[in-house]
């Protein structure tokens, strides 16, 4: 099956609707790349463009997208709600299918190089892509924003970019990495406080002693407790291990799990990981879904 | 997303090399078609190919396939194990994804009356496609063989043909219809003998008072005390109904389950149940699965 690999930029604009247009347009007419979704917001002046498609696809897109962005928008000019440091402000590529972390950095740097000598923007890399343990987190590369980092990055060495020049224009710096695929998943309890799913949530998420790659608050919805998660990783915790979890969790208060909810989009990997867990197909091969043979027939 | 159905024809020739291969070429060289496999027992004397495609491409491979078979298969000449009626024996179609059975049953009927009319070779609905009960099995069908349909349709009102001549030429007669996908599933057990794998086999399925879409025995495999099944409608009886049946009737002699396994392929669609029925995601859509964005938007 050919390598697939997500790519999500975020651009500050989120109101020059006739400019966003023409960054989206990029995706429609590179070969190789799917558009699978974009949205506004206006408070935050910024656009998230969501695209899949094979590594040179969206390497392609993407670079062609941060040139026609450094054209389009002027931080000088830039006002929002939202911290950031350019025109092009975050570029995450994420491996869905038949591609490994290793290949997004790789990815990650090669456009960031790029980015970096033929557009003359300073480029920082992040996560997994990171060359230093402080610039894995995308909060700390970007505190002090774009007014901050163009008065410290021809003198303050913490501010080195990765790529680029150090110096910054109208386009200011862009951030580019490689992370896991994140899942937004929400567990709703049944005969349990929302105080009681605070603590579910506590005892279930990384910074309580739970579980590696869960992020997550107990909080009310539609009248309902729920336990609110981001999973930063669902190869690494399943999503199976923290449904157990949490109606263990919940079991100690008397609760039970009511329903469940996914926010946005899964890759079919981790609902095939789930039902591989609970029917105990321990030699269940991929290549047995019959669609992933369609797939892999299509791309011959 | 474009509609996808499955065609698993059965051609009573599995010695002679040229004839399989000729045959099976239609599906390569058919537009919207895959080829997904092709398997030849010499016992038998019978090849069964299966393949994917559109509702008119896997229509249009079948009916040259039946074409081609009626050019190269003698019945007359042959002889194997397993019963046969025709060069084509038996045609069905079964619907995969954004195909309904109805759409199925159709495709069954508009190919059974062309081959009739076409070719002149006496075609029989059956199973989902059946226009008699008598009919909805195959085995039903088939029972006298070749041998036995050439003395009897002319003069035998239950053979009547749904479609094509009531006389019988060395292509024999071919019986077309619509199901839905079988999967061959196993449930190993653990503390469990094999005696009490038949007791859960029988508990479970069917005929024994189980679950409506599953056939099953006991047996032993690789020392192993097993419980070996056809799910034959997972849409109807879903396989994680399957698993916790068999888990409880198994608790009921001190055993558990040691492993599962699935023999041959898998739709994604029967995985994604088990995964949505365990976590109770409820509100969850298949356009969620990125995979299912993928092709949708491949296909526009």
């Amino acid at each position: 099956m050919n390598a697939l690999i997500e790519c999500v930029p975020n651009f500050s604009e989120g109101r020059r609707k006739e400019v966003v247009e023409q960054i989206v347009d990029v995706a429609h007419r590179t070969a190789g790349v799917q558009l699978l979704d974009y949205s506004s917001d206006e408070d935050h002046n910024r656009t998230v463009v969501t695209m899949a498609g094979s590594p040179d696809g969206v390497e392609a897109a993407a670079f062609e997208m941060i040139r026609l962005a450094s054209e389009l928008i002027d931080l000088n000019q830039h006002h929002g709600e939202h911290p950031r440091l350019g025109a092009t402000d975050v570029v995450p590529f994420i491996p869905l299918r038949n591609a490994t972390m290793a290949d997004c950095v790789t990815l990650a740097q090669r456009l960031g190089e790029r980015v970096g000598r033929e557009l003359g923007i300073p480029v920082y890399l992040y996560e997994k892509a990171a060359s230093r343990p402080d610039r894995v987190n995308l909060a700390d590369i970007r505190r002090g924003e774009y007014e901050g980092l163009k008065e410290r990055i021809a003198h303050d060495e913490s501010k080195v970019p990765d790529y680029g020049p150090r110096e910054i224009g109208a386009a200011g710096a862009t951030v580019i990495g490689a992370r896991p695929f994140l899942i937004a998943y929400n567990v709703y309890l049944k005969n349990a406080t929302v105080a009681e799913a605070k603590k579910v949530a506590k005892a279930v998420r990384h910074s309580g002693g739970g579980l590696a790659y869960v992020k997550g608050m107990g909080i009310e919805v539609e009248g309902m407790p729920q336990v609110s998660m981001n999973l930063t990783d669902f190869t690494k915790t399943p999503i199976h291990r923290v449904q157990e979890l949490i109606r263990s969790e919940a079991a100690r208060y008397g609760a039970t799990i009511h329903f469940a909810e996914l926010i946005g989009m899964i890759p079919q990997q981790a609902l095939v990981d789930v039902a591989r867990w609970y029917l105990q197909l321990d030699r269940m091969e991929e290549s047995q879904i019959l669609e992933n043979r369609l797939n892999d027939l299509a791309a011959e």
